[in-house]
C-alpha cells in the first residue's frame, strides 16, 4: 500500500480499504477506515431527507459530543429503509470498527452508500473490517486513494482534494474525498465527503464553518435542499500540525482553503456525474436577489430538456430561458440576456444571430459555462451540474438488479 | 376531407388543417383552425411561466370578453422569447385568419408550439390560412382528427377525446383535443388543449369549471406550476345543440364530463411522452393532508430516478421513498407502504419480500400503477407521468437542429 495520490493526509491520519464482496466483481474495494492516532474534533452536514440512512440517524448522534477519530464506511449497500435491524446493523459495525481498530466506540462514525432496502452482509463487513485493523498494525505506508475508490458506487474515479496552508507558523493540511455520481443529484445518488485537517479548532467553529463551505460547493450542485437517504460530510480535525485556530484572521484563511477543497470536490462529482459527457457551470446574475438567482439556478441545473440540449451539443437557449421563467422568481423576460462562454445567443430576451459552429465548440468542451443575466438586479447565484446522457438512463434503467 | 375520428365534432363546430411547411417532411400538417358558425362564450387557462409566448399575452388579452368563435394554431415554431416581433406577428396571423374566415378579430383566439426563439414565418402561414379558407368554403364534411394532428410537435399520435351526455332533454357533446410529448412536463414541451361544447354557458361558470377540470387533469400531469411559454387551454361553447346550462345539477353533470374528457387528454399526453414506454399513476395517500400529498406525488413524478428505474423495469421501491423524503413533506417513514399494482413491494418503511417476475410483470404494462400509503393521514393526491428512456435523451438532444 504505496502512497500514489499528489495529496498527502493531514498528519496523523490515515486511510485504509478492503474488499468485504458488496459488489460481484473480484477486487472491487468497498469498505474504507479513516482514521486519527489522537482524538478530533468533529463537525458534519447530513441528508435532509425525511428517509434517513440508519448510519445517518446513529451517527448524528455521536457527532454531538463535538469529538470523533475514525470513519467506517462502505459502499454496495446504503442501510437506507432497514428499520429497526437497521439501525441495529449500523451500530453493529461501529462497535465491531471501533473495537478492531482500538478506538471508543462513541468517538466511532458510520457512513453507507449504495442499494437502498437491503441490509447490510454483516459478517462479509466484519472480515474486510480485520483485514482493515491487521494493516492498520503492519503498515506505517498506505494509500487514501484506495480509500476514496472504496466508498465509490456508480462513480467512474475517485475524487480527492488537498491542500497546504500556513497559519501562524505552522503548516497545515486538509485533505478530502467524496463520492457522489447518481446525476449529481445528491438527493438520490448519495454524496459523501470526508474532510481531514490537521490543525486545532474547536468544534462549534468547525461546525459553522462547514456550514458555509457546505453551502458554496456541495449544496450548489443542483441539489440544495434536494438530498438522499445517506448524504452526509464529516469534517475531523486533529491539531497534529501545532496549529491553532482561534484569531479571526487565521479561521477565516482557513475557511477558504476548506471551501476550495470542498468546491474541488463538488465540481469533480459535477464532472463524474452518472454518463456525464460534460460538466455544466450555471451562474446567474442581475437578478432582483440572491434567493431568486438560486431558484433560478436551481431550475436550469435540474431541467432535463437543458441537460439533454448540452449533451446534443444544442445551443438551446431558449429552453434555458424557459426553466428561468418557470423557477417561481419574478422578472421581466425582455430584459434577459443568456452567453454560452462569451458568445452572447439571446439578448433582450430574444434571438441574437451566432455561429452555431462557435456555439457547438463550446458546447462540446468538458466544461460548459452557461450564464443568464437578467440585467435587473444584484442578485447571482452559482449551480455546477452535469449534461444528460443516453448513458444515464441505462446506468439507472439497470441498477440494482 | 372525410370524418375519421370516432368522436364528432359538437354542432356548428369545424376544425380545418393544412401545411405552411414549417417542418421539412413534406406533408406533415402544421397549421390549425378551429371554428363556430356562431359566437361563442370562452374560457383559458394559460402558462404561468414568468416568460410567456407572444400568442399567449395575445389570447389572454382577447379571452377577457368571455368570447370567442375561432382558434389559429400552428405547430413547428413557438413564437416565444420573440419580443414586439413576436407580438405584431402573432396579432397580424390573427387578423389575417380573422379575415379569411369572415370573424371578427376579437373573437380570434392563437396559440403556437415548437421552437422558442424563432420568428413566425408569416408569408408560409397565411398561404396555409388561405388554403383552409378556401377548403372551409367547399367542404362541410371535415377530419377533426387531422386538426388534431396539425399541432403535434413531437407527439407520435393526436390526442382526441369526446363525450355525448343528455342534459335538459338535449343531447350535448363535448369533444377536446391536445398535444404534449416533451417528457409530459408541460413546464416546457407545450401542452395545447383545445375543448369544444355545444352546449350554452356563461362565460364565468366556464371559467371556474374549466379551472377545476384542470386541477384534476392537466395540472396532475407533472405539471403543477412547472409551465412552459405556451401551455394553453382554450374551451369554447356555443350553444347549438340547444341546452342551456344553468342550474346547479346541470353544470355539476356537465363538469363531471368536462374533466373525464380533460383527464382522457391528459392521460394520452402522458402515454405519448417524448420516448416513453409505459404510462405511470402515481397515487398517493394517508397523508396528513392533500397539499403534502401533492408535493410528494409531484415529486416521485419528475424524479428521473424512478422514471429510469421504470424504463428499466425495475421495482425499485428505495428510490420511490426517497423522492417522497425530500418533497418537503413531513411524515414518518417507519409507517409507508409502496406497492406496484396490488403487488406490495414495502411497508413499514422497509422491504418486504415480493416476487420479482410479479414485479416486472406489473411493470411492463402499457400502465404502471404505483400507490405509497403512508398510513397517517387522510390526504391523497395523484399524478400521470411516464417513464423516462434512452429515446427521451435522443429526441431531446437533437431537438432544435
Amino acid at each position: 500500500m504505496k502512497e500514489k495520490s499528489p495529496y498527502l493526509l493531514p498528519i496523523g491520519f490515515r486511510a485504509f480499504s478492503a474488499r468485504a464482496g458488496l459488489y460481484p466483481s473480484a477486487g472491487r474495494l468497498d469498505t474504507a477506515i479513516f482514521i486519527s492516532d489522537v482524538p478530533c474534533s468533529a463537525a458534519a452536514v447530513f441528508t435532509t431527507n425525511v428517509v434517513k440512512a440508519a448510519p445517518v440517524l446513529l451517527s448524528s448522534k455521536v457527532i454531538r459530543s463535538g469529538r470523533a477519530r475514525m470513519i467506517v464506511a462502505n459502499s454496495g449497500c446504503a442501510n437506507a429503509c432497514t428499520g429497526a435491524r437497521g439501525m441495529k446493523d449500523a451500530k453493529e459495525i461501529s462497535r465491531f470498527a471501533a473495537q478492531a481498530m482500538g478506538v471508543p466506540e462513541s468517538e466511532t462514525l458510520n457512513a453507507s452508500t449504495g442499494v437502498i432496502g437491503k441490509f447490510l452482509p454483516l459478517p462479509k463487513l466484519k472480515t474486510a473490517i480485520r483485514k482493515i485493523s491487521t494493516d492498520a498494525r503492519q503498515f506505517t505506508d498506505f494509500d487514501p486513494v484506495r480509500a476514496a475508490r472504496a466508498i465509490m458506487t456508480t462513480d467512474t474515479r475517485p475524487k480527492v482534494a488537498g491542500t497546504t496552508i500556513n497559519l501562524g507558523g505552522e503548516q497545515v493540511t486538509i485533505w478530502g474525498c467524496a463520492k457522489g455520481a447518481g446525476m449529481i443529484h445528491p438527493n438520490m445518488a448519495t454524496m459523501l465527503s470526508f474532510i481531514f485537517t490537521d490543525a486545532l479548532i474547536a468544534p462549534a467553529a468547525m461546525r459553522s464553518m462547514l456550514k458555509r463551505a457546505a453551502d458554496h460547493s456541495f449544496n450548489q450542485l443542483s441539489v440544495d435542499g434536494d438530498t438522499s437517504t445517506n448524504d452526509t460530510v464529516f469534517f475531523l480535525a486533529n491539531g497534529r500540525s501545532g496549529a491553532i485556530l482561534k484569531g479571526r484572521s487565521d479561521l477565516a484563511k482557513f475557511e477558504q482553503e476548506l471551501t476550495r477543497v470542498s468546491r474541488s470536490l463538488a465540481e469533480q462529482i459535477a464532472a463524474d456525474g452518472e454518463g456525464a459527457t460534460s460538466r455544466i457551470d450555471i451562474d446567474v446574475k442581475g437578478v432582483k436577489n440572491d434567493a431568486d438567482a438560486r431558484k433560478i439556478a436551481f431550475t436550469i441545473a435540474t431541467s432535463p430538456l437543458v441537460k439533454t440540449a448540452v449533451f446534443g451539443r444544442d445551443a438551446n437557449w431558449g429552453r434555458i430561458l424557459a426553466a428561468a421563467g418557470r423557477s417561481g422568481a419574478q422578472f421581466d423576460p425582455n430584459r434577459a440576456e443568456v452567453r454560452f462562454g462569451k458568445l452572447c445567443v439571446c439578448k433582450f430576451g430574444g434571438a441574437r444571430p451566432f455561429s452555431e459552429a462557435k456555439a457547438r465548440k463550446i458546447l462540446s468542451a468538458k466544461i460548459v459555462p452557461i450564464t443568464v443575466d437578467l440585467h435587473q438586479g444584484k442578485g447571482q447565484a452559482r449551480y455546477v451540474t452535469c449534461d444528460f446522457s443516453i448513458d444515464y438512463v441505462k446506468i439507472n434503467a439497470d441498477y440494482r438488479t
